[in-house]
């Protein structure tokens, strides 16, 4: 290629990451194999189990059913999907905070479903009293985000849980970045402690895996069956999964990071991403910035636009939440030398945006 | 990884197949990137651009729109999702012939969209008759396959196309399997011969990138429009793909596949394994089975049941058509050395078959 390859080195925006090295070895390993045709390609799909059964412990599912998605978008619009083939209404919606991720806005269009969208209060979480009054006899799903992609909070899980018994609705819980964190926290949004029916949860974010390995999980494999359609040309009979042909690099090295690094080395990237975000948060305010605290490791601070704009033309990827906010995620590649650097830049140029050079 | 990657030498089954070693090393180095996020994965986002362009002179189109997809599912399912969003009826259907793959009854449910199938003739294509009769005011699509996963035929394209235009109606071509052996035959598939509005070719099958990369292709800019969603809290304001996050690894190795083999390398690889195609035919023909002549690279041939059975268990990696023949795909991976193996196999089991033991 005459192309270089992605430089990290001032990536802030993104919530994927370089994959371990475990993880990228495994990808190689696997790169011409195909978990979409498990009886041809059969080591990468006895892997797959394996990766599920080892996502399964760490969101508490003692018989985890779901697959390697291609990413949170894939296991969203899955949840959705397998929301509305179960409910027994014609006219099915979903409600949700206004702090989900866009996908839930990608699978209403494609599946026909209506979005309710619940607010948020004033810690980005959102009112469970407003979700009671959204949820009528039609809601198919109601979801709770467990690390919300743009302030890292986690809804009130357990009052969802029984909105969404009350309503004869499944639960989901997006977990897509949060849940290779949050079992180092003391909040509650696993399975075993959350009565939900599915939920994401992205090896390729937080899990060092690398892309695309995304999760969906589900306690019922009822869930899967109403995914399914029939495969005639394969050597297997159905396929409950969104895409086809899928990457066993994927599946492959969920298994390889999951092996490496669960618990101990995933709590000790914690420790570290979460005291980064604590030491840039303090730097942002004691700069002036008005910074929401961040809970896990993600910094939003109400740094100006011109500031923000001129940190991008240094090369600084970037970017912010629908408030405007400047986002920074920090990501196991996101390094305290990157963030001291970054605030340098920082100090550089607000003195030049400033006085107006 | 304890586990072993996939060994293909008994592969017959999969239209997917080792990576191009050019195309593995790009897969590699891109490893890491997202091209679901371009603001800050540019460099595979220009790769991107490139890919298409690249694909784009393969399937007779100047001024390609599309992206590289996770696969031909997910192309088909975006053909069938744009034609949906953009026709001006509430009760959209689709017109397809019954040989098209079994993505587009995926597409059907997600989308709510009504199938309507039309017979195919005896040899295999579909009656354009039929097409006519099923199209109406309503229908979204019509759907022509080049290279058809059973029996690896072209449908009457240009007709398909009238048919289409008469409807009011788009019309999709699906190559993901064929668009990379077709231009070295004489049978017309491209967007400068057939009035198609959407394409799916398949780098990750017949043109040997990795997967996972299949491709979308459109000739107009409103097809992207009518697939895309907003995207807030990344850098870049709207996505029209199905998925996400995406394997940069897909698309760099697309560009390097494209680079090394259009066109001579592939032209020596459609012939080789057509060669071993027409070989394999008369070769099954030769002993008594019916076999359905090879157009392009793929044989079905009726095997009875208990030998398809036993050359199963001695680790042949074969599927059956919709009618149950036996289906062999001569991908690249699959040598001469191979299939003659395979027919050694065949006589010594059909021997035991014959006689019971």
């Amino acid at each position: 290629m005459r192309a270089e390859p992605q430089d990290f080195s001032r990536v802030l925006s993104s919530m994927c990451t370089e994959p371990h090295p475990v993880a990228r070895e495994a990808a190689e390993a696997f790169l011409a194999t195909n978990p979409g045709d498990p009886g041809t390609y059969q080591t990468v799909a006895e892997l797959e189990t394996d990766a599920v059964d080892a996502l399964g412990e760490i969101v508490g599912l003692d018989d985890p059913h779901g697959y390697v998605a291609s990413g949170g978008t894939e296991a969203n619009i899955q949840a959705v999907r397998a929301a509305r083939n179960l409910a027994a209404t014609e006219d099915p919606n979903v409600v949700l905070p206004e702090s989900a991720h866009f996908s839930f806005r990608k699978a209403a269009g494609l599946l026909g479903v209506e979005l309710r969208t619940a607010p948020v209060d004033d810690d980005y979480r959102v009112h469970v009293d407003a979700v009671t009054e959204l949820a009528d006899a039609d809601t198919a799903l109601v979801v709770g985000v467990a690390g919300s992609t743009e302030y890292g909070r986690v809804d009130p899980l357990d009052a969802l849980a029984d909105v969404a018994d009350d309503a004869g609705a499944l639960l989901h819980v997006d977990a897509a970045w949060g849940g290779f964190v949050l079992p180092f926290t003391d909040r509650e949004w696993r399975f075993d402690h959350v009565d939900a029916d599915t939920l994401t949860i992205d090896p390729h974010k937080m899990g060092c895996a690398a892309i695309p390995a995304g999760g969906f999980l589900t306690r019922s494999p009822e869930v899967l069956d109403a995914l399914a359609v029939d495969t005639p040309y394969l050597e297997s009979t159905d396929q409950a999964t969104l895409t086809g042909t899928r990457s066993g690099a994927g599946v492959a090295s969920v298994v390889a990071a999951l092996e490496e690094l669960w618990p101990e080395g995933y709590r000790e990237q914690y420790v570290r991403a979460q005291n980064n975000a604590d030491w840039l948060a303090d730097a942002l305010a004691e700069r002036g910035y008005d910074v929401v605290e961040p809970e896990l490791p993600l910094v939003a601070a109400d740094v100006p636009p011109t500031l923000f704009d001129r940190l991008r033309e240094e090369g600084w990827r970037i970017s912010r939440t629908g408030a405007g906010e400047l986002r920074v995620v920090c990501m196991p590649h996101v390094t305290r030398e990157m963030l001291e650097s970054f605030v340098a830049d920082v100090d550089a140029l607000r003195r030049t945006v400033s006085t107006g050079d």
